[in-house]
């Protein structure tokens, strides 16, 4: 359904505008479009079935972890906000609301929802009697809606796909068990599906979830320096079970309020994964969420055309039955170096050459999206070999990615120290902080870093806050984020 | 999570009141509860797995034959509603809009989506150019809209979960192809997966989808004889290609607009299968989308209880592992009689019954929620006679709908003829109709049975109209519809 099918037009490279060449690539690739309204996109198909690979992978690991699927309403009444102060103040600048619906106004305004967090409490509290119902262990796949006044495709648009998780526990040692559990599964998902390495950590006071007593995220670093928040976990305490009224029956026959958790990922990661992997010649897609893991491309002149067609299609059907997402590009009207930008372009994995000689020879020719690194390989060993070499470029991915982080992370002791290095050269900062707001709020006006994390393994501990000197008490990831 | 741990409080039969029934059920088997937004209900994790299996299954098929997924957005400027007259006037009363958001007015009102095919169309007008695009076959799953004013969980909802599909091509031989292909791919799903046995047909003009050409449903027959439309498949013609300007360039290098289809099921599916197949013991689950096929229940006194519990979690264990879904009740404050007719309650297709002389034997028990059938089959043959027994239930179930259909499917001369059936008992009524709108809102107004459909295969040929006496052009299936 493309446009252009011509050349590749030209895509402007990461480091002479690394915001152009992300709307470049997602756009060229047909991952997403603009729509009529402001603020929320299309995932056209290649766009969305990533976030259905992302999801099925999640979707098992919350499953694994004794979790269940339900569906809360999209419309959430006004007064609902009203109940947990923090959350208010937190969400109702971004909430759009239904007035009118059916040809009247309405009595109450419904809110869509930025979250189902307030609907969970209001259910939970009808559902939970007794500590024998405990833990309910909730999550939803939905659409949510902030009214956002900058936005990106897939990293911030007004309305975007996630999952959101919601437990009810006995006690606060149960409830942080799970909060922690989850980072977990968040962790091992970005890092071993998605290919992108996290920091773990503990959010600072000023950056945690409006309601929440403690919330954790993970970090990843984006190509241009920049930070994304790729997942988080709440312990809420009790603040949603008192305003929300989450009470039950406890083993010593009394009634206690329950200590509560939730925990999501959003469509960002895909935003993320594209910012982490992508170089100058378009997308690279991790080989776990990649729509195609092999774009098959038979080459040669016309009087062999027809025989390599036959092999490439007697392949295709060995590696899809394998369980291979695998594609073949035969037209003959473009020419097979058209074919390998578009491919590279479109970041699939792995390209599939075969040529007459390679036919002659019992061979093929499997070239790597990451290294470029081209191999022959057996055509009888052939699905071996492809899985062989999905699971090297997702190692290869991870690998590149780590390093870029380390060349970008680097470990500051002023306030000072950190601008320079900012202006130097993108990244993240290692720092002491002293743990008052004021130092925080310090370093984002003067740098527009802000804290990401305190993760808990620094590469070192630092000493000394960087803004006023005393003895810190955190040492705290710092960079701009988007 | 159940607030009664007592014994089965009473359903209401379904002879006493059907819809008392319904609600009964739905409630006690905890698949659903009703929300703060008026017309909204929540799903429950029992309910929404139901929707799980039954998307996994249907977008398989919709993958098989060739479509994909994306997702497009929520909310859709009021003035795409009037580019197609018919859709505007179809869904106006219906729709909610929201009018703030981010603290201010919006210029534009904007609707929530009660359909996405505006969306669609737009965004097809700027994606297909050539024949060579053609043909576009795009699915989504998502939540709309319909302000409706008298709601019925599941079956009818102000909010509920869909999927539409909505493909675009070259000509009409081409899109009513896809037409038909889709509905034949529901008739499969309904037949096959949910054991609802349905009549293909078309629908008359007065019923067809708001601005298509011709619609095409399968009408299934609930348990108190009424209809339930379980799934429709619309060809439209140019109508939104001209609305929306869906042009390309054709073989002949001529501009021309495309004829596109759309097709869907949603959760109203849920519905249905509850009232085709529930009983007045409650719940019965088709096993290929049950949350639960097999419940394991140990029985015996206490002194051989180690030992069952033992053999139970080895048989769950192996049962698991060869992809049936199983659980265990082992409590033993809770009597197997409450429990035999609580999971009844819910529909769970199989219950197995393992107890101490079973165990000597090398044996257990089998129960069909079903036939009640009770079967003695050998532990090392367990996984076996466990998968035909799920098939055998399913076919059972099918059977079971099938001879309640026919028991109740009339045939009618006259107007006087289907008031005086209706009167006796409820049920479906093929009549001639001479193709008048006139004679068609006759008979709704004076029995309230409206047009389901026109049979592809109907059981006999009517050659008069039931109203005026005229030569008949159809031969229609009417009934009072949810």
């Amino acid at each position: 359904m493309s446009k252009d099918k011509g050349f590749v037009t030209e895509i402007t490279p990461q480091g002479e505008d690394f915001s152009r060449w992300y709307i470049d690539v997602i756009k060229k690739a047909e991952l997403m479009d603009y729509s009529p309204v402001r603020g929320c996109i299309v995932f056209r198909p290649d766009g969305y079935e990533i976030w259905e690979h992302m999801q099925r992978e999640l979707d098992q690991r919350f499953k694994d972890t004794g979790h269940r699927n339900a569906y809360f309403p999209l419309f959430i009444p006004e007064s609902f906000f009203q109940k947990e102060k923090e959350h208010v103040e937190g969400f109702n600048p971004e909430l759009p609301f239904v007035t009118e619906a059916g040809g009247e106004q309405l009595e109450e305004k419904l809110a869509i929802r930025p979250t189902s967090e307030t609907m969970f409490g209001h259910m939970y509290a009808k559902w939970i009697n007794s500590y024998r119902d405990l833990p309910v262990l909730i999550n939803q796949w939905a659409n949510v809606v902030r009214w956002e006044k900058r936005t990106l495709p897939f990293l911030r648009t007004s309305e975007f796909l996630w999952q959101e998780g919601h437990t009810a526990h006995e006690d606060e040692a149960d409830a942080r068990g799970e909060t922690m559990r989850m980072l977990d599964v968040y962790t091992d998902f970005v890092e071993n599906v998605l290919a992108i390495p996290v920091i773990k950590g503990q959010k600072t006071p000023s950056e945690k979830f409006a309601g929440a007593v403690d919330t954790f995220s993970i970090e990843a670093m984006m190509r241009d320096g920049r930070a994304v928040q790729a997942g988080t976990s709440h312990y809420m305490g009790t603040n949603f079970a008192v305003a929300f009224d989450i009470k039950y029956l406890s083993r010593e026959n009394t009634q206690e309020f329950c200590h509560t958790t939730s925990w999501g990922v959003s469509t960002r990661l895909i935003g993320a994964m594209i910012m982490v992997h992508g170089d100058d010649r378009g997308l690279m897609l991790p080989p776990k969420v990649a729509p195609t893991q092999v774009m098959m491309i038979p080459i040669g002149p016309p009087k062999t055309r027809e025989q390599v067609i036959a092999k490439t299609d007697e392949l295709y059907a060995e590696l899809k039955k394998a369980g291979v997402r695998v594609r073949v590009d035969d037209r003959s009207d473009v020419s097979p170096g058209w074919k390998f930008n578009e491919y590279e372009m479109r970041g699939i994995p792995i390209r599939l050459e075969l040529g007459p000689r390679d036919l002659e020879n019992g061979v093929c020719v499997l070239v790597s999206r990451v290294s470029g690194e081209k191999k022959q390989v057996p055509l009888d060993n052939l699905v071996a070999e492809v899985k062989a070499m999905l699971d090297e470029v997702h190692q290869e991915m991870f690998q590149r990615a780590l390093e870029f982080r380390k060349e970008h992370f680097f470990s500051v002791e002023t306030l000072d120290e950190l601008k320079a290095k900012l202006e130097e050269q993108r990244g993240f900062a290692l720092a002491g902080w002293c743990g008052s707001e004021a130092c925080e709020k310090q370093v984002k006006d003067e740098t527009g870093a802000t804290s990401r994390n305190i993760p808990f393994e620094p590469a070192e501990t630092k000493t000394q806050c960087l803004v006023c000197g005393d003895p810190s008490k955190h040492t705290v990831a710092f960079a701009r984020a988007y």
